[in-house]
Formats: structure tokens, sequence, C-alpha cells
């Protein structure tokens, strides 16, 4: 038995900086000690991050899932792209194919209980489509992968401020229908789970309101008392630390000052217009809410940078010590 | 004939830290440079906040606006208020009631054509409701004084960075149906001349979608393309700078490193959670709309460090500095 714990990485886009990404990551002492990871991509692109990077990544190559060896960190050559195929910066269907494979064979060895949380460095958005015309985002990919109607939840995550959402991608002028007791309840419920999987031992949540000034007692809507109130005070009685509804411009200012470990806000630029002011580059989101964490750096491609070798690691290494983290704590529902 | 705007200048709360912030201005020389204040107020209340602050104010005290001189900053004493009647730190009707006097005498000084900007130290809304049990907030207050139902708006105003809003005191649920072209028009032509009346020569607005991601072309909501696109091209076509609709949750982050003066958001918090988190402190709150501009630092009251002398005159220098460029801006429609 090993005692790290077990995640699947897969590389993103080739054209980008996640090859740069993926090779600092393994030439990295301290993820490389936080957990043992199974890498799927082409050898060949990995090699070229290490050019960019300027690193050697001491790691055995495999062919195959069946050659697997749960106590190393192995690379899974999928053999599926030759990186002088795709030109730096530019979105291809050749990149978007290998990176939509590299995830999918990585959400396929979480789904086969192999390894207990899946991490991937940035995929281009537009690169994903052209490869998988349905691709939608990662949840819509996950979904379909994991043949779920699981409603996930992304995280956004700085490395002392979680942010979780009720609702996200949904147009402002159906958001207040959504905004139910129950809903809230779930979310404020995973939220707290998330942050206990994460290492976080009594996770204190601040619940943001709906309308301006969370209602200003009522005088600007009705759902901040009628809906996110009873559900905050039914998290409290089921033992969850948190409070609110809290006027969503001030809350973020006694987050970022220690106040909570964690803002629920009701949509989703209540949170991102925040989380993105106070730190985006160091940011990780999580999409929780599936049998396993999922863990990417929040920021993107960078094609801007693309083979410089100035791509910082921080949001990337802050990913996969969370998904680390998060593997340990659910290290007793998971085969080695 | 005076070089030098005029401006009126109420006196705030008189429990919290507004009387040492108007004895602070008033001995400050680029204050007292830019502009000539009438300050309505009680001169005891003056009194406590020169002690307060550990500063003395040359100024002549005088008792009515009839005996008042152009030339100068005079102080008018409503004899109002005795400072000792009224604890620091403590809502109180004596307070809110000289509040509200000193701010309506310096509407009224306005209205009458004889200043061409307001001004005040932070209220109390709780002690203004005592005193007036219809104060809502400043802006109805002023259209009840003005008997003038114009839509005023509110911009929040930091050094190098204006938020102007669409809509503002409304539930989310009913934002969406206010995001109307001809609104949203209306409210770019107004940012755009404030900005221009406050020193700013050829202002860069940067318009705020409403959806997530602006809308994401139409898979979240239809208002960007609808309402928001075609207001921005007429603005453009009418000679204002302006560009959008932008993602909310990246557009401050442009805003903030310079790419533009002033970002027009659609609703109350979109706004307002970037601009506090941004700067809060230094902020200055202007209502436009009105026949002259009226200014005040974006802060409260600060109960709980009244009478202690440190009390930051940063915001309150900018309200009235501003107060006094917008003014000088107007000169010209204004009787001496």
């Amino acid at each position: 038995m090993t005692t790290k714990p077990q995640i699947a990485l897969a590389m993103g886009d080739p054209a980008g900086i996640s090859p740069e990404l993926t090779a600092k990551a393994l030439a990295d002492p301290t993820i490389r000690d936080a957990a043992h990871f199974t890498v799927f991509g082409d050898r060949r692109v990995l090699e070229m991050g290490e050019r960019h990077a300027g690193v050697s990544v001491d790691i055995e190559v495999i062919g195959d899932t069946s050659e697997r060896n749960s106590e190393k960190t192995v690379f899974i050559d999928l053999g599926h792209l030759d990186p002088r195929t795709v030109p730096l910066g530019d979105v291809s269907l050749e990149g978007g194919r290998s990176a939509i494979t590299n995830f999918r064979n990585a959400i396929a060895l979480a789904k086969a209980g192999k390894v207990a949380a899946v991490t991937f460095t940035p995929f281009n958005k537009a690169a994903m489509r052209l490869a998988h015309p349905s691709y939608e985002d990662e949840v819509v990919f996950l979904n379909e992968e994991l043949e779920s109607d699981d409603e996930a939840s992304e995280f956004n995550i700085l490395p002392n401020l979680w942010n979780a959402r009720v609702t996200s991608h949904v147009p402002i002028s159906g958001v207040a229908d959504l905004i139910r007791k129950d809903l809230i309840l779930d979310k404020l419920e995973l939220t707290h789970r998330s942050l206990k999987d994460a290492g976080i031992a009594n996770p204190r949540i601040a619940v943001a309101g709906l309308n301006p000034h969370a209602g200003d007692g009522g005088n600007f809507g009705c759902e901040d008392a009628a809906e996110i109130e009873p559900a905050v005070k039914e998290g409290q009685a089921r033992g969850i630390i948190c409070d609110g509804p809290f006027p969503s411009d001030t809350v973020f200012l006694r987050a970022k000052r220690g106040d909570f470990d964690a803002v629920l806000t009701m949509y989703h630029d209540q949170g991102q217009i925040a989380m993105k002011l106070i730190g985006f580059d160091a940011g990780v989101t999580l999409l929780g809410g599936y049998p396993f964490p999922v863990c990417t750096p929040a920021h993107g491609t960078a094609y801007d940078i693309a083979g410089e070798g100035i791509a910082d690691l921080g949001a990337t290494r802050n990913a996969l010590l969370l998904a680390a983290r998060m593997a340990n704590a659910r290290a007793d529902t998971v085969a080695a």
C-alpha cells in the first residue's frame, strides 16, 4: 500500500503553456512529493515542454494504463500528437483532439476508481470545440463522460479564500427564480464538505445576499430574507459554520482580511468580479460534486507567452496540491 | 468677479467623524485654494471638530446667507446644535435634525444659483430617518427638496476610475427588464458629460455586459447583444469614446490598469463589489443628473473612531476638489 494519493493529470492544449507547466510540475519536488501522478499525453509534447521550461523530467514512460505502477508517477505516452504539427500560439483541431483524449483517459481512470482525483493543465476551449463539437465546458464534458446529470459546482480558489456559487452560467433574468432555500443548502453542504476535504478543519463560510444591500430589509427584493436566511439557519443547525446573507459588495472585503474561508455567492459575476480582482493568477478551479475532485489552474493557455519559458507554475502547483489534499481525505474510499 | 467656484458644504452627522473632517478640510490649503465654501453647521460643532482634529480653522462666521460674501469661505452658524447634547458614537434625533438642516440649506443655496455645487461630510442614515422619516437616501431627499423627479445617478469615483450604473437599488429579479438601449444611452451620455465636467477631456468609458461572459454570444441571455451593444454603437456615433459590452468579471481589471476612465455597470453590486475591493477608503460619491453636482466621501460616519483625531481626510478632500473642478466647468452657467 502506498501512503501517497493517486492522481490523474491530463496534459492540456499543446499550443500554449500547458506543456511547459506540465514539465515544470513534474520537475517540482513539492508536487512529486505530494502524490503519485498518472500523466496522460504524448511524450514528444512533454519533451517540448521540458525544453520550453528548461527542466528535465524524471518519469517512467509506459504505453498503457495496464502497465501502471501505483507506487510511482508514470507518463502514459498516447503517441497521438507530434508537436511539430501544431504551431505554438494557434488554435488547432489536432491540439484539441489530443487534449480531449488526455482528459477522457484521466476521467476514465478516476471513474474506474484507480485515481482519487483528476487534474489538467489549461485547455483551449476553441480547440476543444473543434475536436468535440458538443464541448461546452469541462462540466458538460465530465457529465457526458461520467453519464451523469449531477449538478456539478465550480469553486474558485485562492490561497486563503474559496468562492462557491449557487448559480453559474445563468442569465441575470433567470437568477432570482433559482435562489431557493434547498438549492442554497445543497451548495452550502457541498462547500463545507469540499473545504473539509481540502484540509480546512472548521471552515467558516460567508453567504452573500442576492440583492443590493442584501435586500435592505425587504426594500430591494425578498429572496435574501425568504430563501437565503432560512438556508443559512438550517446550515447552522446542521453544524456548518456559516453566516449571512451579507451584502455582496462588502463580504469579500471581510473575507479578504481573513474573516471567512469561503464565500458562497448567488450568481456568476458576484464572485468572479471579486475573485479576479483579488488575485486571478494564483487561482485554482475545482469542480466539485463528482465522485472525485477535478482541479486545474484558473488561468488559460496563455498563447501569447507559449514557448518562452516564463509561465508561472504557481496556480498549477496550487491545483495539484489541492487535488492531493482532497484525494488524501478520500483515500479510504479509493482502491490503491 | 471671483475666479474661484462657489460651493456649499453641509456638516454631516455630529456624532461621528464629520466634525473632524470638516475642520480638517477647512484647514487644508489645497481645499481652501480650490473654491470658496459656504459651510452650514453649528460653530460649536465645528469647534469640537477642530479639537478632535487638532487644527484651528480660520473662517468668517456669519448668521445668515444674506451676509454671505462670495469672495470668501464663510461659516453660516445655524446655532441649532450644542454638541454636548449629542454623545459621540450614537445615533440621535438631534444629530440627524442638525444634519438635515445643514443639507437643506446647502441644497437651497444651490437651487437659488448661488453656489455651483453641494458637498457634505458623512451623514448617518439612521439619524437622518429619525429626524425626517421619509429620508430614504440622499437622492430621494434631493428630489423632495428640488421638487424634482429627475432620475439622478450615483457615481462612485476613485482617483483614476469612475463607476456609473444603469440601475441601482433594484432587486436582481427586476434588473434585466430595465436594461434597455435608451436608458443605457442616457446613462452613457450623463457619464460622458460628468467626466468632462470633472476635467477629463476625452473620457474613455467601458460598458459592462449584463450576463455572465457578457452573454457568451447569446448562450447566457440576450440583453448584451440586443440592448447594450446597440447603445454602445449609438454612443460612439454621438462622439462618446466608449466600448463594450465587456464581461463584468474582467472589465475592472482592465480599468484598474488604466485602459478606461470609467466603467458603466448594469446593476448595483456589479460595480460596488469591484470599487470597494479596489479602494473603498479613497472613494467619492457623486450624485449626477441634477442642475448642480453633489459630492461626498463614499465612506460613512465611522462612529468607532469618532473623536480620536485619526480620520483620514483623503476621500473628503477628493470629494471637495471634484466638486470644485465640476463647479468650474459649469462656472458660466452660475451667477457669482
